[in-house]
């Protein structure tokens, strides 16, 4: 062990602002269909009911760290949760995503929003949390999500994948005051639901904004930064660290640095030197293989690969992730491959 | 008339790399959906059906431009037709995107590939061409088009919509040499076929390349620049202006503006005016609207993100057009506003 310290690797990482020779790695959506595992119980399980179910979702959280023993192990559930006491009818159906069915357009509807009390309204999810806490091994840290504004309102906006995502900018643009009074509320209720989640036992947040990738650099400033900046606020208050993740970012890593977020988590295309070099000095950096990369099972690539993204985070504070979630068809074999390349058998 | 010329205003700017006070302005995907007229025929012909039948195609074609009058026109059809007679069975069925029953993911599946003579295996396209150029008012200019072969690689890998990409980043990586190979076949009747739609009667040609953003600048030079730079070097030799486009390419501005293509199409991502600092010295601009702004059927907000475009492509050769294609529920008012504010009242 080259680094000794009473802190984890991935705390002292986003904590500390410090860079680790074998930067701690976890995998977003690491809990998930790849895993014959994880698969088993789904056989039996709807997706929700995996999410409602306190002792199944940290039963599931907990397989990829007892496969793989990675650093830092990430609550399982869905961005949409918190949606549900909100007043969203959410469903998941077979071969399709998730679909809300009361849709929000326009003033008028976001009478039908309910503000929440997170400890009440998603208790099962915070159960969950302490079970995680109680059983993960003492070196792995927890953390917590939640979707950032942006994205939860495109769902509920849309009633579902909100690709191409016209009704949100006719709202965005024809209901300006509406469209920001609704991430105002999802943002109140996403910095109460994130500090509840620490109280229950996790180490540290992370903020998902799929999304947001689709505005141009402008528009994030204007319509979403002020409601990114609400959340961070607060979380500095109560000493969370926290990680903010877009897809598609490249165009927007500067405002990526702006949102007052320790860690920024970048997607596959940005080249994490060039990200070193927009970002704010200091600033973590969360990524970035492409989750593609480990579908050829092809060793030597897999390792080329790795090592070009541990190359390109040099001697920034890094942690190590993929530039989006793991995809269902990867091998395990893969993932054994990814971890000792940067474990380099040293543990 | 500001400009008194023998060239159209699209062949001008495309040709000449001239600036024109009044950019020539088209839309991408104008003839479609968000047009009563075209629905009225949709309901009585398939999707490959109006592709198939020249008068139909060129029916659909005329429409938008008897109704707004826009500076060029482009050839109703689908970047995936060519792949049929290349061997694909594709369709397109009702409430889901286009299908490719055999999929093409190693090099053994590459034998099924036949190569084409366009002039006969597309003859049909090419006719409707011909009644374009004879039916178009004299001075609109007539776009050809196809897929890129990256793109359309990827929707014969997948064997339809590609994302998320599995197999396309798969055969990449595992089978790089039947990639490659698949991608030269394609550019070879990618330029093919360019070259018989203008003998056809296009006055220029424009490639779609939907899905290379999801490429790393790193990546998409290496294995994409390649296959763009075999089909422009050919146009060159034919004297074809030719535009290239890419959606969400913020992270790929430099390496667009090395394909040799004349102008670069940009997505509503990319402000024309960063562009213009990375792109070579005289490149022609194409672009680049959000076109969800002409959902909120709001004249001001319509009349004031027109005008911020106009204002970003400064003094450069400009073609005016949307970021993407122009979405079904687009309002026919928005286009008029779009247009009005961008002729000024000076035609």
């Amino acid at each position: 062990m080259p680094e000794a310290t009473n802190r984890r690797a991935y705390e002292q990482v986003v904590r500390e602002k410090k860079h680790l020779d074998t930067p701690p790695v976890w995998l977003m959506r690491q809990a998930g269909r790849y895993l014959p595992e994880y698969n088993a119980i789904r056989a039996n399980h709807s997706f929700l009911e995996v999410c409602h179910t306190p002792d199944l979702a940290a039963e599931v959280t907990l397989q990829p760290i007892r496969r793989f023993g990675f650093d830092a192990s990430i609550l399982f559930s869905d961005i949409l949760v918190p949606l549900q006491p909100m007043g969203a009818e959410l469903t998941f159906g077979k071969g399709h995503g998730p679909r809300i069915a009361n849709t929000i357009r326009t003033a008028a509807d976001l009478e039908q929003m309910k503000d929440i009390e997170p400890r009440e309204a998603l208790s099962e999810v915070l159960e969950t949390v302490t079970i995680l806490r109680r059983e993960l091994p003492e070196t792995v840290s927890l953390i917590g999500f939640a979707g950032a504004p942006f994205t939860l309102a495109t769902y509920w906006i849309e009633g579902g994948k909100p690709d191409p995502f016209a009704n949100v900018k006719r709202m965005q643009y024809a209901e300006p005051d509406a469209f920001r009074s609704l991430l105002d509320r999802l943002a109140d209720m996403v910095s109460d639901y994130l500090i509840a989640q620490v109280e229950a036992g996790a180490d540290a947040v992370q903020l998902f904004d799929t999304w947001a990738g689709i505005l141009p650099d402008r528009e994030f400033r204007q319509m979403i930064l002020p409601s990114l900046q609400r959340i961070l606020s607060r979380l500095r208050e109560e000493d969370i660290p926290c990680t903010y993740f877009v897809r598609g970012s490249g165009h927007l890593v500067r405002s990526l640095g702006e949102t007052g977020s320790d860690v920024v988590s970048l997607d596959w295309r940005t080249p994490l030197d060039e990200a070193r070099d927009i970002l704010p000095e200091g600033k973590v950096i969360q990524g970035n293989l492409d989750p593609t990369i480990l579908l050829s099972g092809d060793e030597s690539v897999i390792r080329r690969e790795t090592r070009r993204v541990l190359n390109e985070a040099g001697d920034a504070p890094h942690i190590f992730n993929l530039g989006h979630g793991i995809l269902p068809q990867t091998p395990i074999e893969a993932v054994e491959i990814l971890l000792d390349e940067i474990r380099g058998g040293a543990r």
